[in-house]
């Protein structure tokens, strides 16, 4: 479907038109956690404030969404904000420990937590995110889209049953095994008020959005489809359907499938299986994806030839939205990054015009 | 190929005959961590000795060994001992932190330390471990297989690199990308001491070996070919082909085509890929696996009702080995894991007596 409610110069950037698998002059690209702590300037504002604190002052929000896309020449904002974010007006005390991640103080420990969260107003509680988006949307070049985003439920019912990051999920499993009506619950609840949060962030701006199941590979395709699918397709349901979803997730090689079954303009997938596979398999839908972040360890040489791989295993397809398979580690050199994002316009547009 | 070496009552041993995909009365089951902090007995010895001092004296890592099938009634006993045990000898100074996992104090930091890793002579650096094996072998009933195990080439890299668990894997996959002559050498010099440890255990009493390639799962298919595959082929290829080769990792559903061109008389597969579409893809191999482990967190009529499905997507055929997709949690209640085990004899025997 064509993006109606773009206006015309935005409808014709690169990356949206690649949302809709539409030809572009080069792929797009745009990254991760592109504004992170990989970035001097952004460890230095990170010297000043908490990345809480980051988060809730709508103009310095915007003024890292905004730097990263002049410094690297991306093809897409992402507003800088937190999949957590929405946990505290959820009535969750959220906390990030220096080196540790974040820290739920007052985990879901049964059923009768699920019946005490509360419902989420962002024009209320989300106001600084919303603001965010309007004042970058405001500064950006009129042609660069702005993502917005949320956690997924399956990534959001994780933190807030283990209170924190985890290996093995194993209180969000047990949970889901053994309150299955209980887990429904929760899982509708996220659905609906994370709806809620991406609508007020299209409204605010936003010409596209990014769901992050980022911890859902950690369950099997049965598992996958008997305790998620239902509700991440009535999430994404609930967005307009003139702008792209993009849907993405880790270690979900064997759940591609069932993630295109929920729905999503485009599909986003990690490293974890070849791009080239994933796509076969996944049919007629756009794709974003999918460099292991680790590559941009490496020598500028190397780079360039991992990039040359991907777009061959893309075979110039209209779709191809050029990002890594997660977010980019903060031990990577910032011109690597610099370098990697010229290395995909330079060989996409060599071999878009090679094509013609 | 059929095996030759074990004595007649161990060759009839349902756990043998699966792994060479021959007709078995009932579906065998052992699980990794059968022996672990989920039961009692293990948790109280824990508190006299430390992991490591466990591992080091073979009686006590013999009767563990043997405690754990008495209590359980799985039909293959694995000697106790940890992966990591082999990198002491190398010249790695490990330790085991309370709650934190393995920690290795002076990890590889460039090219030159590989030079200075010291080559394996088990019979004399880790002699308690074939000494655990002998008394085990001597203390279990004849007809109870015992495997051996070590780490494959990959996931020990990982902890020599990143100095301990990992995320990301990013100083391994850094130094994989940036000096691949040096990784090779690494991944040949693991390769070869895994041989020697492997057929060391063997000559000491184990009927069957596990690799244990827990963390392959952090590669793309791409570069597991590429930095991987090689070694574990020639590490598979140096033990006796009578021994059936368990090959096992995690998150390796786009992996599986490549383990199975490494080698292994049996994949062992984790969760996160449905077992007969796993099966499907690998053809005529024998497969262990795959429930996930936090099932076993939830009630007993889940569990055998998983159970149930597990063995009908098995479907009966010879070759199939009931595992867990990963080690048991620690959480698990210990009567959970016995009534699984009896469920997996009970409803494979009655699937097995009715195909008669």
């Amino acid at each position: 479907m064509p993006p109606s409610s773009s206006p015309p110069v935005l409808a014709q950037a690169p990356f949206l038109r690649a949302c809709w698998r539409q030809p572009t002059p080069y792929t797009p690209v745009w990254l991760m956690r592109q504004a992170g702590r990989y970035m001097h300037e952004y460890r230095r504002l990170r010297q000043r404030v908490s990345l809480l604190e980051l988060c809730k002052t709508p103009e310095l929000a915007a003024e890292v969404t905004v730097r990263a896309v002049e410094r690297l020449g991306v093809d897409a904002a992402i507003i800088f904000a937190d999949i957590l974010l929405i946990l505290e007006p959820m009535g969750l005390q959220l906390a990030f420990a220096a080196g540790e991640g974040p820290v739920l103080h007052n985990p879901l420990r049964d059923a009768s937590d699920i019946g005490r969260l509360r419902e989420v107003v962002p024009e209320e509680s989300l106001a600084f995110v919303l603001q965010a988006i309007a004042l970058a949307r405001a500064q950006l070049k009129p042609e660069v889209p702005l993502i917005g985003f949320a956690g997924a439920p399956f990534t959001l019912a994780s933190y807030m049953l283990e209170g924190g990051s985890s290996r093995h999920y194993a209180r969000t499993k047990a949970f889901m095994y053994r309150q299955p009506q209980a887990w429904h619950a929760l899982m509708a609840f996220l659905a609906r008020n994370t709806a809620r949060y991406l609508n007020s962030q299209i409204a605010a701006g936003a010409q596209a959005v990014q769901l992050f199941d980022s911890w859902v590979g950690a369950l099997s395709p049965h598992d996958y489809r008997t305790f998620v699918l239902p509700h991440v397709r009535a999430l994404i349901a609930s967005l307009p359907s003139q702008v792209p979803v993009i849907h993405f997730g880790t270690g979900t090689a064997a759940l591609l499938e069932l993630m295109r079954e929920a729905g999503g303009t485009v599909i986003g997938v990690d490293f974890r299986v070849e791009l080239d596979e994933a796509w076969q398999r996944l049919g007629a839908v756009a794709i974003q994806g999918n460099l292991d972040p680790a590559v941009l360890l490496a020598d500028l040489a190397y780079i360039r030839q991992r990039v040359q791989r991907l777009l061959a295993q893309a075979g110039g397809r209209p779709g191809h939205i050029f990002n890594l398979g997660h977010g980019v580690l903060p031990a990577t050199p910032e011109e690597h990054v610099v370098a990697l994002v010229e290395y995909v316009h330079e060989l996409s547009a060599r071999e878009a015009s090679r094509a013609r």
